[in-house]
């Protein structure tokens, strides 16, 4: 039995997820990393993942491919639904049905198998669009349903979701991914990214980074798209 | 607005699911069948779903391809772990991780964009293998996350989680699938099924299946593999 427990990181390639994995391996957590490839045209942001966990040296890097964008219902995978440039009040259309739902669930498959004893997932509920699913409700929610969905939580030994950006400003999470060392030039935020990884700079997600950074008082690695 | 809602069937092509079906069509839902390409061995049976999901003249038949197979760490993905013919103590070597949590969250991104209002799943924790996904408490507990992670949710407008088989004994689901007009000769139950979907008689499955029929005093349709 290794002295050193297993994680699962949901890693999108974004800024947030980036300073997560840095986050678990702070902990020494032996990590093991998991991107979606789930029908968005953000795609980009999977070649980043991809590189931030090389960079980060993790375990493994898996990539699940899940067909949730056939459905529909969002404008990150329905390029007939566009992504707006405005902050808009409830949920936005961005928003990917189940989508964290989902994800929670493959990452917990994988955690069983590993035998891991945490799944980190950098949802936040400062500087963030609304997602039902960001919320610490159903973060709380998540964790219940584990620790009676699994082999381990009817052993008595449960697997702990981790969400350490949940009360973090983006200018916090940008400070402390800093100070652990990232290069967030690497990382893609931007719904609209471009194939080299380019961001918009208009969209939500562009509009909470670039504010990160301001407020944060650092300098904006993000490479933009020429105008 | 239709006064007919919708609901998502998950739809595995055994014999409770076929019956889970019925019901929910008895109830006078739209039903949107739901099967899942996971890796598993035992293939037939997406064939045997989707002749039920045609018998029973569904709104739409969908088969999704989920990456759990992948991961190991089940005697039905997994030829290597061999399936036993003796009921086991503990949690059998044939439970798949997280297979129930990803199998609903999935059918949840398919009812928010559908708007359903119920998902139907065939969980039974009478004549069942111990799985802890089949317990009444892990409904329960995705009952609850269904209510905060999604957008009706937040709306106030819940998606239900029906599992109108949980108390019933297989003797029971076999004569209300009867009654109900299902013809279980094209179900298939058996972890072992060969392509033509013939059973192999000494599984779990097969075992639950066998007696169910004996208890009902009905006879058993189920085509058996050749000794």
């Amino acid at each position: 039995m290794s002295l050193v427990s297993r994680a699962i990181v949901l890693l999108s390639g974004g800024l947030d997820s980036a300073t997560l994995l840095a986050i678990a391996k702070k902990q020494n957590f032996s990590c093991y990393t998991l991107s979606f490839d789930y029908g968005q045209i953000h795609r980009s942001e999977l070649t980043a993942a991809a590189k931030i966990a090389k960079q980060l040296n993790v375990e493994e890097h898996k990539v699940m491919k899940v067909p949730i964008g056939t459905l529909g219902g969002s404008a990150l995978t329905d390029t007939d639904i566009p992504i707006p440039n405005e902050s808009v009040a409830g949920i936005p259309v961005t928003y990917v049905p189940a989508r964290n739902t989902i994800f929670l669930s493959l990452a917990l498959a994988w955690a069983e198998v590993l035998d891991a004893k945490a799944i980190f997932i950098g949802v936040n509920a400062i500087d963030y669009s609304g997602y039902p699913d960001c919320r610490p409700e159903f973060v709380s929610a998540f964790q219940l349903l584990v620790n009676i969905a699994t082999k381990q939580g009817l052993e008595g030994d449960f697997i702990e979701i981790k969400t350490p950006l949940i009360d973090m400003t983006k200018a916090e999470i940008i400070s402390k991914g800093v100070n652990l060392g990232l290069d967030y030039s690497i990382t893609v935020s931007c719904y609209k990214a471009d194939t080299l990884g380019r961001a918009c700079g208009g969209c939500d997600a562009c509009r909470f980074r670039k504010e990160g950074f301001k407020a944060a008082g650092l300098v904006d690695p993000t490479q933009y798209q020429p105008v």
